[in-house]
């Protein structure tokens, strides 16, 4: 189960392990070695021997991981092996696009199971087979669906009052899409996923040398 | 300017910053203590100060920061002074959605430049003004936009080509929405976005709370 103490960024990188050791099992690789899956996440063998450790030793040593009961470990701390219900609120163009990737990718037992917005037009309307409701009574809908995942895709304007709702109809944990810092009690955790912060900081890793490099004619 | 040696989470707060110091300046606030970015940041006064201390003291001690200076300092540290050009590959929903958030807030000087996907039923469409066009040529394409930060937002099979391609454009840094691990040289900065790694690692903190609570009747 863990403890709310193992840092973040472990707690990121296991849906990065669980993905490998699924893909390496659906090839029929019984056994991984802690190299194989360094090469193939990113991350250090030391790296990922500390993150499961966590969570109590995993390997065997000079022999490596079995590749579906560590990935059945991995899921099963995650919570992964039980039904989590989301819902989605703010059905605009992220919102429609973050929607129709979450229907066709059904991941696990997480299951996309309510379309909120507040505009009366979209009201109604479906995306995928799932019908857009009303965000007036936000806190009780997500009650009635036992909603545990919220996902906010609304403009910033909106965003605490949709956060406050969602929290009042049982939500845990957001996923948040709007350029706003959300207020929340201890007990539900935010992340945030802002494009345009995201782009801002990339802007940072160019480096001048565009400069002379432009310099060149390069026309097509 | 800056280092390469400074932690990547310090330069992904500072367009965070940067926001804070921009919305104070547009309500005529002239001089901001560490203490309120600290509130509306939601990172410690000490982090803010360290955070700084990165590229020189930028307060003054018991004043605070002037408010317009340490927006265009953060600015031109981000390289957000100069033209930044960007091109998205990959207009499915996801890239739509991107594409009109990206024409539709134009952020300091980056600038959308091109779309590019490799389905001929999308080439010539527009996506709020600006024309798809074919990614069969996109390092040329790349090179002549001078573009220098690539948006992926492929299936998983497209995106090494994709990147390769990118990068053979001129390409410096790419925001990788692909569910997949770019290989790219050491003088490209990949950071990826992937909702449904976000989603399950936000599982984990989904408590089991949920049992007893969904145990009282909800209903409608």
């Amino acid at each position: 189960m863990g403890t709310r103490k193992v840092p973040e960024v472990v707690i990121r990188r296991l849906p990065v392990y669980l993905r490998i050791l699924e893909e390496l099992a659906a090839d029929g690789v019984e056994v991984v070695s802690s190299s194989e899956l360094s090469l193939r996440s990113g991350h250090s063998s030391e790296q990922i021997r500390k993150d499961f450790a966590h969570f109590g030793a995993f390997g065997t040593r000079g022999v490596g991981y079995r590749t579906r009961a560590l990935a059945r470990r991995l899921e099963r701390i995650l919570g992964l092996d039980r039904q989590r219900n989301a819902v989605l609120v703010g059905v605009g163009n992220l919102g429609t696009a973050l929607a129709r990737y979450l229907v066709g990718h059904p991941g696990h037992h997480m299951r996309l199971v309510g379309l909120f917005d507040r505009d009366p037009d979209r009201v109604g309307q479906e995306v995928d087979g799932l019908e857009v409701q009303s965000a007036d009574d936000l806190a009780e809908s997500a009650l009635s669906v036992e909603a545990r995942i919220g996902i906010v895709a609304v403009p910033a304007s909106q965003a605490q009052k949709v956060a406050d709702d969602l929290i009042a109809g049982g939500v845990q944990t957001i996923l948040n899409f709007s350029p706003v810092k959300l207020r929340v009690g201890a007990d539900c955790f935010v992340r945030n996923i802002d494009i345009m912060l995201e782009l801002q900081s990339l802007s940072y890793y160019v480096s001048d040398r565009e400069i002379s490099r432009s310099g060149k004619p390069h026309g097509r």
